[in-house]
């Protein structure tokens, strides 16, 4: 999560990752490095490339080391696998992944049901994952990213206690987490909802960077960006053409439209280092394998306005 | 645009008038009142029901003498028409409207195009609709609202100079305007042009009610409305299912989707008047006419969350 001088706000897809592990139809290899590549060429900098769990729970993550070696051979890109528990962060370090991001639900029922842990052993698996990750050499040692699921509310209990989320952000950070991640798994949130949580997330964990994954479930999610743009996060989740969901939370549905948002922040003025048309061509890759019908993205059906002027060639 | 005291945000349904002037077939009248008169019952108290144009030009409101009629038969209703010149502004007075919305475009190409004339002229025309308005007598004098489309952009020219808006704003509030509309007609605009331009309005028009018109276009109407909120706008135009266009602009898609708006600001705490499950259950009397595949709406696809307390009645 590495901003530079030339960036103001770091887009992070997840669409490889996210959009996919809901989807029975398996996405072809070859095709998960297509896409990654075009992105990376359109000036993504980050990408979550899979989800580094057993084959037989989440089939279409069957090819996650080839996916994480293809993507490694591409220059300029920091690569992202996600991790359920210590075994998956042993497979990342093996594989040289340049960041694990860990997840865990701030909702009991909510982690119950996708890693079958107590919050207290996924915070407590998350200290033997940092201490893995603090023994690895400092030239190949990955950053290590906790992210919280269900931090702005959740398909099962509803609203989650705003201490839940800080005492959760506070155990990841306390414990070596380079970067948080907050999570708004089912759509839950709102922009008062996005403020109070990431303030809080902010006052808890002091100077480490602090991103934001909204999905959107109920139309909220470009504002909910704004919302926490407003309150300092520079780091956002997204994915192309708005695919994903989680296969264990009901009703939840897509992220962010990674396209949408883009057009967001640049018509801003906020630089993400992305070139808006050439991302918006990375469509193909997906429309060729999964068809239209599942994908999101209102600037791709209206195209960009008349004499748009990107945010990198301003006279400002 | 009266607020009263239970509530925060006035919301003001347009889509009988700009969701169904882009449309080709006719929507029964009788449907049109039913529509209307269920989003009153849902709470909505304000609606433009018609626009009062010749229907040689506009066949969709033929029937706007009938529609008004019906309206104003509703209890604790506003109703408003739009109208285009001095001609429109004499019929509204004679049916009787609440509120007479006058349109003019900030942008001169579109201005043309729209009601081939010079902004100069639309100015000179709100003139005249002043002064027909203030020989009301004043127990029946409607109120006047200015509004201006392609505020925030526009299909022909792009970008449209900050001073235009603030230009066009005094000259209709210096006029006599109750309220001033500001227009993003063609979804051009993000959450800092949408600051900027409310921002100088305001500054131009003192203390009458500043409204925002925004279209879905490019996925940014919901955060869109939060940076307008956040400047103070208290009043938003919507439509049900995010119908709407305009037939003159290229590539105009829906208004904000009503439903949707109105879960944003009441999961904020923000109250309406509006009751979310009745008025998601209106979409039903759209639904009816048109089917299903020109209706957007998030909120009416996942649902509301589970557990979700309405912002009224919350113990807050």
């Amino acid at each position: 999560m590495s901003t530079t001088s030339d960036i103001d706000v770091v887009l992070r897809e997840v669409g490889p990752r996210d959009g996919l592990q809901g989807l029975t139809t398996f996405f072809p290899t070859a095709e998960k490095l297509a896409w990654i590549q075009a992105e990376r060429d359109a000036g993504v900098r980050e990408i979550e490339v899979t989800s580094l769990v057993p084959a037989h729970i989440v089939p279409q993550f069957a090819d996650a080391a080839e996916v994480v070696r293809g993507s490694l051979a591409m220059d300029g890109l920091t690569v992202v696998a996600l991790v359920p528990n210590l075994k998956g962060a042993q497979r990342a370090i093996e594989l040289g992944v340049h960041k694990i991001d860990f997840v865990m639900s701030v909702s009991r029922t909510h982690n119950l049901k996708n890693v079958r842990r107590e919050r207290e052993e996924s915070i407590a698996e998350f200290e033997r994952i940092a201490e893995l990750v603090a023994a690895v050499p400092v030239e190949r040692r990955p950053k290590l990213a906790g992210g919280l699921s269900s931090g702005l509310g959740c398909g099962y209990e509803g609203d989650v206690p705003l201490d839940d989320v800080r005492l959760c952000a506070a155990a990841l950070a306390q414990a070596g987490a380079d970067e948080i991640l907050v999570a708004d798994t089912v759509g839950r949130a709102d922009p008062r909802k996005v403020e109070a949580a990431f303030r809080a997330v902010f006052a808890e964990v002091g100077d480490i960077p602090v991103g934001a994954h909204f999905h959107d479930t109920r139309g909220l999610g470009l504002a909910n960006v704004l919302a926490a743009l407003n309150v300092g996060v520079r780091y956002f989740d997204a994915s192309l053409a708005g695919l994903g969901g989680c296969q264990f939370v009901p009703a939840a549905t897509g992220n962010v439209v990674m396209d949408d948002l883009c057009f967001m922040l640049d018509s801003m003025g906020l630089r993400t280092g992305i070139d808006l048309d050439r991302l918006l061509a990375v469509r193909e890759v997906i429309e060729r394998t999964l068809g239209a019908t599942q994908m999101q993205g209102a600037v791709a059906k209206a195209g960009l306005p008349l004499h748009y002027v990107p945010a990198a060639g301003r006279n400002t």
